[in-house]
């Protein structure tokens, strides 16, 4: 039997954080004189309440550390909790969402996917536009943690081959996390900062500068319009490539930078990929769109640059209607989402890494059919890459198409149409925002699905987002006996 | 350096066989006094000129047998050259196609995918659609064998794990060969008249009833008819039924029946999860158009059981426009295909086998999450089934999907729409037949396709028909090397 009350513990004092990250909003419509602010106060205090109930009655069951089943239900756990927490403004005050949308926008905003509920974004209170936003930061920096933290000890998906990068054993976890964990913090504060005067600079409202620098360096692409970045067309896009494609490169090497060693970033193998597959997309479209239409090359680099870095790092903002692009760009675009960031980013997706050892690890398999006895020789950044890391990646790609594919047949069971349903599935198990198809609002809202599309897409964003086989571990009856 | 003369005695042997098979739709034209008989004597004194003269070039150079490097080349060569000289009798006659149409008619009805270049099938000389039938069911003969024989030698995706029950070594495998080549074809043979006289025993005519028996037994799925099997609406799709279900089944099995051992076929687990998953497909589809709409129940059976079993056995007949019924349906229908029928039969796509490896290969890797050392206790059919087949299944999955994402992008790029492309990607890799979307012709013939899109479907179809691995493996070039 697995012992709950530690779970608890950290989950409780994370929903005391979120309800405490709810005075920013609060505040910000406080003192716009916007009515809204009391939505804020009353969720907070529901957080503050239930979280800190929820962290007394399970004081010091920590000291003991945590066991490996434990990381998995907290990792879970604090998800959907937060999720769920994290709705409550929506729903108590504007724009006045149903639980369905609420924790739909919630999910999409703490998995950093994007996807809203809400048309009408422009005329939002600024503090509802905020706590969007926030609700990506926050989900982005929770995220980068696990994936420094805890992932590589879960082993999920052959990210224990980060392990070293990190810390050495479970022992070490509490010290070196707190440590990590500050320079994170730092460094996502440092980036977020940068960003937003960047976008103030270029013309953005001090407002719009802060929502999206939010949810840019997250990756998480929510807006304060309606039109997305469709409303910043010109060099701001130049200015959001910069900033995506940072949240989307292995934090553990902007740490490193930080220190002074910018040998690791220019030397890291998934970095360089990440950066050449980015161009050959952009160049991909760029020589199309030239080539089927005469449109001038300069506004066809910067919307093709924008949009491809847009969905290959998981944000998903759009600044032009994308399904008009053609079949080819449309299918580059959609193969991008499936590959997606660096690991320990924001970014989501398989990610680089996964894809590199996966073309090995085929090579090997291939290689084996004509040399039986072909020994694996693989090596990653100048390490041997384990059998157990190879199966681990081969089933991560795996679990990822299937569950690909089974979201996609839910959601045509739930009543959306063949390219609605795939592209639903495509942006809830990738994290990437957009959808395409007749349900979609033409401000790209989700908000027409049927009920039974918000829950899948939910679930799958929740899967997608925490690497899959995290989720999937702890609904395995063996998991609880063990 | 690979000795390519034994590979291309067997091709010119084969070859010469080909244009042997052209003798019949050639009489056939002739008794039917249509001027057509022409196209299938000149084709076929090509074949037998070009295949003589390249099996004499070579005699006696397979006194040696064959290594596997030339066990890989010879099944891929084969098929290459097979869908070539098939293509002449198509382009030398009627219906006159040219080049690109006429390798991807051939492609189609040797890959058993069924998918057309041709519409006013009703209108054809009887020789030319007698062909279409043969070329499916030389195919499926061809595949079944390639299956039993060489997959498990070649280990192909896991496929050697059914080596036991074809032969042990790489010696044996000439007199055990032409044993198991023989017992194979006379069932087929069996199987394919049982199919013939059911047909014109409820009510096609005897024409009608031996190309579609060609197609049904080797779930094929060319017709004689621009309906497809809607001019046979009612009995005849049960029999359809029977006999497509036949053609994905394990021959192995029948050749164990046929010597009177019937428990294999019972106890077999692909089997019974085969006929178990076509039945909760039909169901599910019955039980949602039953419940959307107020159809008469057994109008709904025939045609949701007709449907259902054509698409997971790859067999690809249409009896109604299945883009009407909704999207849950399509997705079902979609999933089906990307299953497939059981190994060593005429079946396509990933096949029942792997799925059942695949879930407890994934289970598996799961429970060595928190049970590092879990060991591989996997049992199939009451054997072991070591690591090397666990990977090779992953390795065959992870390639399948990759080559259909690929395929789809490709598709894409050539100009097809998004439904188009996917589904087009589909029946080319699955080879299923069907593909829906703007470019499709409403008989279902893609003759509107790009030429790019039409060869990248070529290539699809033989991708998939060859179990992926044996063509990836011969363009690496350390294969060469070795
Ligand atoms: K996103
Ligand atoms: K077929």
């Amino acid at each position: 039997m697995i012992d709950p009350r530690p779970v608890a513990h950290v989950i409780g004092l994370v929903i005391v954080a979120l309800g405490g990250a709810m005075l920013f909003p609060m505040i910000l419509d406080l003192s716009a004189g916007d009515p809204n602010w009391a939505a804020f106060l009353k969720a907070g205090m529901i957080c503050l309440v239930a979280g800190g109930a929820t962290a007394l009655a399970t004081a010091n069951s920590l000291a003991g550390g945590l066991t490996l089943q434990q990381i998995f239900l907290l990792t879970v756990l604090t998800w959907v909790a937060a999720c769920f927490f994290g709705a409550l403004p929506l729903v108590l005050g504007a724009p006045g969402l149903d639980w369905t949308e609420a924790i739909f926008e919630a999910t999409s905003g703490l998995t950093t996917t994007g996807a809203t509920m809400i048309v009408g974004l422009d005329d939002l209170p600024l503090g509802a536009n905020l706590w969007r936003g926030m609700l990506h930061w926050l989900g982005g920096l929770g995220i980068v943690i696990v994936a420094m933290l805890f992932l590589p000890v879960m082993k999920v998906g052959g990210m224990q081959f980060f392990r070293s990068e990190g810390f050495d054993t479970l022992g070490k976890i509490l010290p070196r996390a707190l440590d990590i964990s500050s320079a994170l913090v730092q460094i996502y504060v440092v980036l977020t900062l940068a960003c937003a005067a960047t976008y103030a600079a270029l013309g953005m409202s001090g407002f719009d500068a802060v929502v999206h620098a939010l949810s840019t360096v997250s990756t998480g692409g929510f807006s304060t319009s309606d039109q997305s970045f469709g409303k910043f067309v010109g060099p701001l896009e130049y200015a959001a490539v910069v900033f995506m494609l940072a949240g989307s490169l292995p934090f553990i090497r902007f740490i490193q930078l930080w220190q002074g060693e910018w040998v690791p970033m220019w030397k890291d193998r998934q970095v360089r990929a990440y950066l050449r597959w980015n161009a050959y997309a952009v160049a991909a479209i760029v020589v199309y769109e030239m080539g089927s239409n005469d449109f001038a090359f300069w506004a066809v680099l910067r919307e093709a640059s924008f949009n491809v870095v847009s969905v290959f790092s998981g944000t998903g903002f759009t600044s032009t209607d994308l399904s008009l692009w053609g079949p080819f760009p449309f299918a580059i675009l959609f193969i991008t989402g499936l590959i997606g960031g660096c690991t320990s980013s924001t970014g989501c997706s398989v990610k680089v890494f996964r894809y590199l050892i996966l073309f090995e690890a085929v090579k090997l398999q291939l290689r084996r059919l004509y040399e039986p006895n072909a020994v694996n020789a693989l090596r990653y950044d100048g390490r041997a890459v384990g059998d157990d890391v190879l199966n681990a990646v081969i089933s991560f790609f795996t679990l990822f198409m299937l569950t690909f594919g089974l979201l996609a047949v839910a959601l045509g069971l739930a009543g959306l149409e063949f390219k609605t349903a795939v592209t639903a599935a495509w942006t809830a198990i990738a994290n990437v925002g957009p959808a395409f198809g007749p349900e979609v609002h033409p401000t790209g809202a989700l908000l027409a699905f049927p009920d039974a599309a918000k829950w899948i897409m939910i679930l799958g964003m929740l899967i997608g987002r925490l690497e899959l086989m995290a989720v999937y571990v702890i609904l395995m009856p063996r998991f609880w006996r063990t």
